[in-house]
């Protein structure tokens, strides 16, 4: 008998289709056409991106030339831009602002490597702290009210630069998926006193059904109202309502765990394309004390079709315990880039 | 200058990203591999797809055998089931329900076409109509609150089977898009006193700048606030909240400029991926009349990643100004069946 089940936050249900049901090993790996263009992010292609609006790099060494490990750079071909009012104009039952905000690209490394999953922990502490960086920045403008860095891999996933990136766009208003999302865990504070993300951690590892990996400070797990095959959900067990608020050793394990959930999705799946997303506090308003930042995982090995358009209803096919169980179990076996650091990043 | 568009129904904004601007002829035809295997959609394969539910058939002609023109099956992996009750069940923070619910494929034709865009006019009324058989008998089931019928073509918007059909999903819940969608039409109605819907068809027929056919009872347009380049929208121009109230010369109407506008995409971009969704006021429960109903053609040659997933936000690269250009211009010089039906199908 399939299931729906609704997320424990907002209003979205999912149908666990259990007649369409694939196991882990029903899924193929994926074929990554490799592309034959000059990769515009690699070390020593700096002259091909807009100038770097911020760089780890070694002392002494110039901006826009090599000498970084993480880089952060305006995207090429923005959606939105930063100069301008966010003028708003209503024409009959139409409603326009200018495309002000920032969007913006952060090469994760200086070699062109599909994924974060090769890279050793401390490059992948060196983005989450560039991440942070540039949070501090934006939100010194007070024109943008949100913030969303997200993070495609593969094509079926939206990527079109084969080198690992994340990106940021921000933006002037607040998304209504974030304010609903907001708003709930708001209503269950009043009524509940505590808050649902906290309860649901407390809860998951109590069952440990979908349980990936259970660190210090970090729970990855896969959630159950899981909208995709493997979708993997991290998030710190401290409430903390803002991701600038993570501390070094938080950045330290959250990069070990980040790496292993990605390293085991690649087991199961090879090259499982996905798209992560970072869910956090909006800025420049009052705080919103009560949400709990995290990070999400969406793989992308099925495709959202009319059905899922037009209802905002979810069909997976793979269990969320089933895909937890799969990646509990998975040995992370295949290398990855042993390679020292050229500085050192001094944190703020 | 990039421009954000508000949704004129919905709290949902559109990024029109001038910056990644892609022309009608910046997007590639879409080769779809032709697939080997045996198609259980087609005349004289009936005994590969579960008993029959209905089909518009030949007098004197079996069911499950030859000498049908539309057939309507469960599908064979239903996502729901239409046994049983929709039990609901709370374990601490996570809610279940039964799996309840009606899954159908209504197949299109007897032949292996992939679209509507290559039957006669007589073969798609013949489709609408089947449509519209499936909402009258399945809303007599109290459980089901909800039918959205919807169309899959090509296999990046989730088609898995290539023969032309449509399928229908009935879920005992009403989708939060859909109500979303209805109060905000009925917060419109409170403050103007007239339909949104209506308001839009008079706005886009006096501006002319996004219609793509205006024929005597429906309007084909590029929305305002269009998701994905060359989304197409074709609503009644007399008020209907209700697909059901359809009437015979609005059918024949449909069927037309329905055809037409699917050719005039296909001769933009050849085998152009599309979502078709039919939006129409729930069912079992009091009528919502102020909705208008609609069907909104989606195509998919954008992927929605990290972003959109994230925020509900869609940047879209082609101005809905300029898809509507194109869709007008568009010839649709390419042949179609033209087969006369074996039998007459009395309305009821």
């Amino acid at each position: 008998m399939p299931e729906w089940r609704k997320d424990p936050i907002v209003d979205r249900w999912v149908i666990i289709a259990t007649e369409r049901a694939k196991r882990p090993f029903d899924y193929k790996e994926i074929i990554e056409e490799k592309k034959a263009q000059q990769c515009p992010l690699c070390e020593g292609s700096e002259s091909m991106t807009p100038p770097e609006i911020v760089a780890f790099r070694e002392t002494g060494t110039e901006r826009d030339k090599p000498g970084w490990w993480v880089r952060v750079v305006p995207n090429k071909f923005p959606a939105l831009r930063i100069e301008g009012e966010t003028g708003f104009c209503q024409s009959g039952i139409f409603q326009t602002m200018n495309g002000v905000g920032a969007h913006e690209v952060i090469v994760e490394t200086t070699d062109h490597e599909p994924g974060l999953d090769t890279q050793t922990e401390k490059q992948i502490e060196e983005v989450l702290w560039v991440w942070r960086d540039r949070f501090m920045d934006l939100r010194k403008d007070n024109r943008l009210k949100y913030i969303q860095i997200f993070k495609n891999t593969g094509s079926d996933a939206g990527a079109s630069l084969e080198h690992t990136h994340s990106q940021l766009i921000a933006t002037p208003l607040v998304p209504a998926a974030v304010r609903e999302e907001i708003e709930r865990v708001n209503e269950y504070a009043q009524t509940k006193g505590t808050c649902v993300f906290c309860d649901m951690i407390r809860q998951e590892k109590d069952s440990q059904d979908r349980v990936v990996i259970d660190s210090d400070h970090f729970l990855s797990f896969s959630p159950y109202a899981s909208r995709f095959p493997f979708e993997t959900w991290i998030i710190p067990k401290e409430h903390q309502h803002d991701f600038t608020q993570i501390r070094e050793n938080q950045v330290k394990d959250l990069a070990r765990v980040l790496r292993s959930s990605l390293r085991k999705m690649n087991m199961v799946v090879k090259n499982m394309p996905h798209n992560l997303l970072l869910h956090t506090a909006p800025v420049n308003q009052a705080e919103e004390r009560g949400y709990h930042w995290h990070l999400e995982i969406l793989p992308r090995l099925t495709i959202m079709a009319g059905f899922e358009l037009s209802t905002g209803y979810f069909i997976n096919p793979t269990p969320p315990e089933m895909a937890a169980h799969a990646l509990r179990e998975a040995q992370e076996t295949y290398p990855y880039h042993d390679r020292p650091l050229k500085g050192v990043h001094l944190y703020v």
